[in-house]
């Protein structure tokens, strides 16, 4: 398959200019030697780099079989993770779900509402419920403490021996606490990796085996992965887009612009915009340095942060997620007497209405003072999200190391957490 | 009833110094003076204000009985409306229904999704359904266009006749397109008053009717903003906590804190954080000023921003939105053989591990750098949601007047609408 991501940087125009372009590319270059080389700092941590193409079928298949069981199983698949064992999950299986009726996944463990567990609870009482797990260490403490309520609830409803059958655990492969309460209670596990941190890991069993459970093809979704990983291998900030967001996102930032607006036009990709917050804040959001990442949903939020985007602070970027070919379209009807006078759209499709929202919005933005540029989808596919996503790890990698800073740790996740366990209680 | 929202300003020490706060005392006096006098800009939008204590009583019963009448008829009540017809009402919707089954209220008219629609005109084959649309003018895009979709299909399903009794208009008094429309077809309509704002408009008919159709008691709601009114009405930076917030927020903003982040340890108090992000976006970002408004869910976003929020650059101040008693709570059981190591907290509720949570974040965000604040309410009730959006709509007056910006306008959200309705061909 073909590469059809496309970068489109009209809207930069007089805000990065050729000169800066060709004045950051040394330090692109540096960039991706560091990924070449493996020897930049967090170099332990490149598993990601080269997996859409050395990923083990055997365990896609076992991914794909045990999905397919948990699915004949249960009404409800449980995931229980956060953080990065849970929005890459979330971000697919939000996207290409139907919206309404009854989800086959519900994710958990992922806050500490007692309101949702309790209400959860109740829902599941009249269910078949399987659960998949998913903790690296075991140790983090929403999806431990749900976990045990979780399983506990299992427990009471299928008994000791049926619950084998109805909660899987994706954890590290030999250490740690989870590892050994599925060793304890004979529950299947898969691997996380340990040169993949939490925030790349959806490409592994972490993302992969809820994602099947969601019933979407990830055979599709790891070649577009795949596909995305040679053609963004190497060239130039001409011909490889993953240089070019980089080199765009430095030169702005560097000019005091200091928050980043991704915004699509879909909705459905809300939560790739959570999962993309959560590569871009922790991978560059240290030592004082970072561009602030946020979200909007448009056309909703155009009728909210609309008016501060055109008109506020000009220290803002926006990157637009557009998706090309919408998969249902609407066509608007004609009305006889024209009341609302929106006859001039009758024919027209809705999916026609909202591109011409996005290049509206788009051409306004610039012309406001905000440089924006657009990631387009040519659709809403587990191919082409396969290719985002990827896309977006290696963009990252290149933009933290021309930030001057480690992309792979997360040294402040631990502050609050220190904290809350010593007032807590927990013997540390 | 007593006005019971608090405001911790413990995390501010060291960013914000009492000298700092004397000297902005005069400018929020004048502020607040703008509003006793009426004469500040924006003026001919002060309706808000003394709204919760001049409610027509009569209009709201009227509305009550409109509502029961909906919740009988139908098994689903779609609201069409966006922006300030929208996030009020998704705000208290979402904040107190349950979270698992079906739905009765279920937004639309919030955005350009042909697959949402597609996806709702399907669900809604099978369901009894009733219709509240909202606009001012009729010519809002979006609910306009996904009006007339679905009218039609409620044309389709229930006729002519019947249909009167399913849909109710929320628009002008006596101009516009869907007054008219509401005239021809004899629909039921509700009044939007001329000197509210959108974004001020929670406690019309355009909030209060959706709400009443959840079934939350209305009265309680409105009796919140009124005890809010009366308790944010005069007073000092010491005894009147709407002052206090904004002299904050400006004092910060002036220091170089561009992004306020809004961060629950709730995340039903998600669209509460959108509503926030209209009313204080929109009301202050102009003339290229204003804070950027941002939102966290926590612990979630712990997990993503978290490390950007510890360690990141140093423009960012955090509002928390906490909730000190949790609705429903859930004990940590006991694990007899103690694999997951949590046996320390058996007999904890999950709320007070939440809570231990906030604390820890909130102290390791301080030191990290992050002033932070807190408002607290002390639950989730109709009657706390009410005063803090009253207390959010007095602040937003206060702080942009103190900011030198119209808190009542928004001229550039027409920019790219023009753009769009030339490229739409629509005759301007």
């Amino acid at each position: 398959m073909k590469f059809n991501l496309r970068y489109d940087t009209k809207y930069l125009d007089g805000f990065v200019s050729p000169k800066e372009m060709d004045s950051i590319w040394p330090e692109i270059q540096k960039s991706q030697g560091y990924l070449t080389a493996r020897n930049g700092q967090g170099k332990e941590f490149l598993g990601w780099l080269d997996l859409p193409k050395n990923i083990d079928v055997n365990m896609v298949r076992d991914i794909e079989e045990t999905a397919q069981k948990l699915r004949v199983n249960a009404d409800v698949i449980v995931v229980i993770g956060i953080g990065g064992s849970y929005l890459g999950a979330k971000a697919v299986v939000e996207m290409l779900q139907p919206e309404f009726g009854e989800k086959k996944i519900i994710f958990a463990g992922h806050n500490l509402s007692a309101q949702y567990i309790a209400e959860l609870l109740e829902f599941l009482k009249t269910k078949e419920v399987a659960i998949n797990v998913i903790s690296k260490s075991g140790e983090t403490t929403e999806p431990a403490v749900i976990f045990r309520v979780l399983e506990n609830f299992m427990r009471g409803k299928y008994g000791n021996d049926e619950i084998k059958d109805r909660i899987v655990c994706t954890t590290d492969a030999k250490k740690g606490l989870l590892k050994k309460i599925a060793e304890a209670n004979g529950y299947k596990t898969f691997v996380i990796p340990d040169d993949i941190g939490g925030r790349f890991s959806v490409l592994t069993p972490v993302g992969l085996l809820p994602i099947a459970a969601a019933g979407i093809n990830i055979w599709n979704f790891i070649a577009g992965a795949r596909t995305a990983r040679e053609a963004l291998e190497s060239g130039t900030l001409d011909t490889n887009i993953s240089y070019k967001y980089a080199a765009v996102r430095n030169i702005l930032y560097r000019k005091g612009k200091c928050i980043e607006v991704l915004s699509n036009f879909d909705y459905r990709l809300h939560y790739a915009a959570e999962w993309w917050k959560q590569l871009f804040g922790e991978s560059e959001g240290k030592e004082n340095k970072g561009i602030f990442p946020a979200s909007c949903d448009f056309t909703t939020d155009l009728h909210s942060m609309g008016q501060l985007l055109q008109d506020g602070e000009r220290n803002i970027f926006e990157t637009f997620l557009i998706v090309e070919k919408e998969l249902n379209d609407i066509e608007i009807p004609f009305a006889p007497k024209d009341l609302d006078k929106l006859n001039y759209l009758t024919g027209k499709e809705i999916s026609f209405v909202n591109e011409q929202a996005y290049k509206g919005t788009s051409e306004a933005h610039f012309e406001g003072g905000v440089p924006n540029s657009a990631i387009i989808l040519p659709n809403k596919t587990d191919f082409s999200i396969g290719e985002l996503f990827y896309f977006f790890e290696k963009v990252v990698a290149i933009s933290a190391y021309t930030l001057g800073v480690n992309p792979f740790n997360q040294p402040g996740v631990e502050a609050y957490k220190k904290k809350m366990f010593m007032l807590l209680g927990k013997n540390l």
